[in-house]
């Protein structure tokens, strides 16, 4: 079993590369962090708080991520905006010796650049990632389940791109 | 003596859980991050930085922040809020073989959930942790003194829950 | 070569540091967080993307940034404001004996002071630290490229002290 304080600092890591990867707008990228028959949902915290299960994005595979990003960069109709998030310490729980689960906190900010959008930077949305990971041969990790419970319920404009 | 970059990622998740804690609402749970005799104290920066007393909250043990929790879960009415806290990589200095030193700057987002509300984020307070460390004799930390230093002088309607 | 989680977690604390001297206002200790002859550019995302070379700061030189310090110290007539920096996990790559690049996200929040400041914090300025780094013979970190990409076109008020 991994020490726990390395463990969290490549579930740092790994956040900090997933993050990367949406705000560079590498969105193809963004399915590679899970597993084939992964999990990613969107869910408002009073809905988390309360065990229901509505969620404002809930995709059952590494196949409907994909098709979400082809949505987002091929056919969906919007105002362009960036994102930058900046994500906590992540607190590991739950190790074998082929999974842990983890927690992190979250703030996204918005940027809508351009005359229209003001090009001023917002606080878009805050909540926290509660994952699954699951390791590979290789020790690398990948995500299993990623729910993004957030504190916001009004998110700005819309949510084109994941968390 | 502890090796700097190691007790570093212990303050690091000792943070973490310290946010978890709070932004999950478990207040009772808050003040078991600190020894009995210890200080809790959230001050403004201009009265920090001229050396002045005054602070916005002070409590002077353990027994004062179990009554604050007592305070605001059950006597104290006001709009309820979510917190999200954000903390960076700590400074960690002044380490002995039982103690050490820490600081840490912070964000803090508030969502009012619900009609009235808005469900909208926001920036609530900045600032930085101030902090000093006991080792217990297994190596965990507690705190025998929080300063939360807020660079926010105008606190968005009122600071009810613990920084 | 050196371990890059250990790494890692030392340019996390050289950010820290960084973030910690600007934001304490000890703006004389800036320019000592790079070699003599570093480079410090402040540059907008769209230019970036588009591999333009306009930028909001080129300083070209250790002097020019004691000269810049001096600037925002002893002459320009501002409203006064703080600054607080929440930096992301660092991702290092390029390792060499003697140098790596770096970069980590950022967003800066500023809380101005008095009655006319109104004293709220706001989101100052989102974006992402590209870096490049010297290992010094002692084995710390020197910064001999530090270029902050901002997401945000449109400063509030003024850009100031360095991000």
């Amino acid at each position: 079993m991994k020490d726990l304080l390395t463990l969290e600092a490549q579930v740092n890591r790994f956040n900090a590369q997933y993050a990367a990867a949406l705000d560079e707008r590498r969105f193809k990228d963004w399915p590679a962090f899970f597993t084939p028959d992964a999990r990613y949902q969107v869910q408002g915290r009073e809905n988390f708080d309360r065990g229901l299960p509505l969620c404002l994005i809930d995709l059952e595979s590494q196949a409907m991520m994909q098709d979400r990003v082809y949505g987002i960069t091929q056919t969906i109709y919007h105002a362009p905006y960036y994102t930058r998030h900046i994500i906590g310490t992540a607190l590991v729980s739950e190790v074998t010796d082929s999974r842990c689960q983890a927690q992190a906190n979250f703030a996204v900010f918005r940027t809508r650049p351009g005359a229209s959008g003001g090009g001023v930077s917002e606080v878009y949305a805050t909540g926290r990632y509660i994952d699954r990971f699951q390791f590979s041969a290789s020790g690398s990790l990948l995500l299993t389940h990623r729910r993004c419970v957030l504190d916001s319920e009004n998110i700005l404009n819309s949510l084109i791109y994941p968390l």
